[in-house]
């Protein structure tokens, strides 16, 4: 607890775009305050403001600007961690964090499809949340956030599973470029360009959804039963992934109905009023030409979902276009979210 | 005939970006030349060169820059017309000018559709040249190029539906901004952005590959009796229309057979040396990452498809990504591509 | 005055995209509210969500929304006009609405250089207001705010103005292209590309600074006498436009000395605390590499002015980079911030 | 030289985007065949089509695809090598080969300013070679071409040199990305922004032209005695240099005259009917629009320099806009032709 009565976090992976991100958004949070940096030894020493090539749209706050980096090892004061490490790191660091009695809520994806950790979007599984307490780490915990173009895509399909029962999704995304992390992706290979290709992201699409729309029974996750293809793209967008989705459902709504219900929608997030939780998680839009990524990306803060041009499909049942901001709430965001819903349920007690 | 021995045709609403397009790809070839440009009210009468604002990266053929602009209206002396005209326009005016006994050889949509018109693709259904026939035109005749999407998705679907039988197509476009004309899309709404929606391109993705890969009997074309969903999304690429597809074929192959296939078509164009036809219509890549639309487009003259990343699907049978040129194999150079199968097979006698 | 006791306000030319730009950000201020919307005869009669083709990132204000739009003739209720109407109709209905006794801040070229019109600059030339008493509109008035690519120029300038003497500007601009409007460019002339002229505008940029730094005197503007040239280009940017400046000074100050006077600048709109104002007018960076438009041209509710790269020249005293966002500072917000200035003095009463 | 009859070259650094260049170029020339191919260790062993990340938009030529990579060390067979070295490694690799006698044409920085160094554009200064028989090599010798930026602007000045004498240079550059190299920007960095730095570009661009205008006497160049001030700024182009452009010339000529004396630019190349030559190294555009990078970059191959806009200046006495391949004239394609000069003058015998 800081003076201020809130929560100190410690950001792993501080220098980094989903690092710089995450202490973006939490500038003025409610609950949490960043009150240490870590990053790679290269980094650690440094002041943050110099250790950082900082490339946010806002000013870097005045208080982390002048924390010292720190190394990503135990011995951090706050309790609970942002994890924003990259993968090849991120495995090893958080188990031992965890293990040391650290709450980490990662945005990474080594721990992601572990049997007891959750892989959360508060508004869809916040029940998963109880998952933490099969972990063996003694105290400590590990919670996961989804893969960016998991988030929008599962959040879209909720109302959907929940209401007429989920059968086969079949999605191509067009990504954004932030999504590969700085510098990422050369801008040779991406103005007036398409790449067909994101490394690992069509498997993640792929299975990453059945976990999160599973059933917890007796401390397990049991998969849903649904088949996903994934086919995924990077497109010359700085944020907000657009994602062309088909979906088989066991009971074939009206078009009217499936507005309906994602109008309607609303979870433990809203119910909680968790500061960054959207007003309404999903944004149906009736023009033909909506959602945009530049034009509806931020909506709610970043946290909603849009999507729109429900129609037949001569496949499918229906398709639809979802977009959904990448690096908040398929990222920082949706991570800060989820530390909200565990403070808020007694997590971080 | 020219003093040069080469057809001379006039170029339908020449002012255009299609039409531009024309004038230039038919710069110095062998069969044709381009004698007269036609265009609307407002620029007939004036120097070519004057009534035009040239967007082309080579500069305008100087045989071109100083004819006098037309009225699009029966009264020129070429017989050939390559028709680049507004759909609002074209299907009157083709009309016209086929009645009048003129060979139109069309990139518009309006006559696309009709019984006796063929939509070719030249290495696809050369023999629908044959509906010519049936036109009721009196001598002229009009034969129409699909649409840009069309074109290079048909042409990657060929040899499947040849060797394997084809039974579903699911795609979804990422298009290019030169689909859409000049001015077309504006700036503001092209960087940094995706926009989900194309007026009638799905519809025209939908039912044009029915026909062109139907049977002539009878002098009619039988419609091929496939399923067939289009999503198409307009993204921040200047020439280049990339597609996600999925196939469910009659007969499943391997992935090996059909990457073999793919290399080994070759079709009418190819045997009759055609000065547009690419050497292999189809062109595979082995890299994860490509094709891509800024690398690839302009492979072969821009008259060469680009298939790549063909995988198993968890719903169809396959998926890949294909990549065609949409205003040279997919506009302009499609149809010259047409006219000289024409003139191959004494069309234009 | 309306029941919150803010002060009703019309904008003029509201479909389009300064008229946007106005309501929105307008949205929630403190002094005004858009009670009228006017445009057009092609959109009056219809409700405002309906007539226009929103492109802003945010939505539609919903007290806006559901507004009838009007017709751009004297019948408004407000008496405080904010007009972004085109500058083919903007001098004559301007001037017919002054003549009715509206108060009309336009950011329109029309009136600009008219001799009893004030150029303003709330920072730089706030006494230039009093020569609305010297129009002959008989209670009404016409305040214009400069063009877009003069005003982060002349706010970077009038710190050196005043303390070191300005002799010589040199200026090559880099402009965004929501500075043509919508749709403005196209697509095709914006991606991959500069386009080295923009119509007029190297007129305003070696004029409109000379009235606005000028001095009133016996209720004329006493143009300053400074030399100015000016290279505008457009670059692909969609906010915020990007000069490299250089500059004569009638006594040659240190680069640390400049620094300070530009870290230092306060003008009036901040002492009277007016809502638009930003902190500090002027945000110098210290990195090379900035400012850049992406980055800053948003600093401070993107009603700052970023100035970097101060260096010497070899021609020139010194050379230095200017960003200011051009819709905001350089257009709407500017000329809201005008009228917050008129209401502060009493103008508005 | 070759059995073809044509001199075997060598490619220093041949996996990196100039030297990638450089082999897209190559293929098919009259005079140079590339026979090998060498780069870092890293590469060194692999098949080179195994060895590069190829981005070029023609495919790898089929002869060069095949050679193994060779160290970057003497024991190369070509006598005549280009090279496209990292500059942190290029000065004493080069130096190295030209002691061992290898004739290096080198597009790097390190020896452009060495005192018996050529700093080679064939149209300005193909006098200069000469300087190679004051090196100390012993018969080996190091050419160099000039910055990518210099190139264009020094072409456009030389006839306004020769002609009115050439007192006062001002140019303020926006630089396409392809000139950082390969990854070279992040997207991130340069999609819908500006960088107004690029690191040591307005150095070189305030010294080379010294050097290249200057006179050969006794062995020596003696700088010309003019004053240059530069800006550098990065934009969102992939090829193609645009630069805003003043000068103040000894004898002020009429805008006809230098528009002619432009037009009528011809050097030793064209003379000599070099490959690489432009028929004319100057094009100038009346057009208020032109010239533009994607219009014109590949103008004459992508050899010619584009100039356009010439107009008063309140400060200067002419001002116009320059436009310049930067991979192409301002890298692989000028040392090309630097080789040519080479060759056709002897001194590769």
């Amino acid at each position: 607890m800081t003076k201020t009565g809130k929560i100190n976090v410690a950001i792993l992976g501080a220098t980094g775009s989903v690092g710089q991100k995450f202490i973006q958004l939490l500038e003025g949070h409610p609950y949490f305050q960043v009150t240490e940096v870590a990053a790679s030894d290269r980094s650690a020493g440094k002041k943050y403001s110099e250790a950082v090539n900082w490339f946010m749209t806002t000013p870097i706050p005045k208080d982390v600007a002048n924390l010292t980096v720190k190394a990503c090892a135990p011995g951090l004061e706050s309790k609970l961690l942002f994890s924003a490490l990259d993968a090849n790191v991120a495995g090893e660091i958080e188990e031992e964090f965890a293990k040391k009695g650290y709450f980490v809520v990662s945005n990474s994806k080594n721990h992601r499809m572990d049997k007891d950790v959750p892989l959360l979007i508060p508004e869809v599984n916040p029940d998963h949340l109880e998952l933490v307490k099969c972990q063996k780490f003694g105290g400590g915990a590990i919670v996961t956030n989804p893969n960016c173009s998991t988030i929008g895509l599962v959040l879209a399909l909720k109302p959907l599973a929940d209401n007429f029962g989920l059968d086969t999704v079949n999605v191509v995304t067009m990504q954004a470029l932030s999504g590969a992390g700085y510098p990422g992706v050369s801008s040779l290979d991406s103005i007036d360009n398409v790449i067909p290709f994101i490394g690992g992201e069509e498997a993640k699409l792929e299975t990453e959804p059945l976990k999160i729309l599973g059933q917890l029974k007796n401390g397990f996750i049991e998969d849903t039963n649904i088949k996903i293809s994934a086919q995924t793209n990077r497109v010359a967008v700085l944020d907000g992934h657009t994602e062309s989705v088909q979906v088989n459902l066991k009971t074939k709504p009206t078009k009217e109905e499936i507005i309906e219900v994602w109008k309607n929608f609303k979870s433990e997030p809203q119910a909680l009023d968790l500061p960054f939780a959207p007003i309404n998680p999903i944004y149906y839009f009736h023009e033909d030409k909506y959602p945009q990524p530049r034009l509806h990306r931020n909506l709610d803060k970043g946290m909603a979902t849009s999507v729109g041009r429900l129609r037949d499909c001569n496949i499918f049942d229906y398709k639809f276009t979802v977009l959904s901001h990448n690096t908040v709430r398929g990222a920082a965001g949706g991570a800060i979210l989820c530390a909200e819903l565990m403070k808020a349920k007694g997590y971080l007690d």
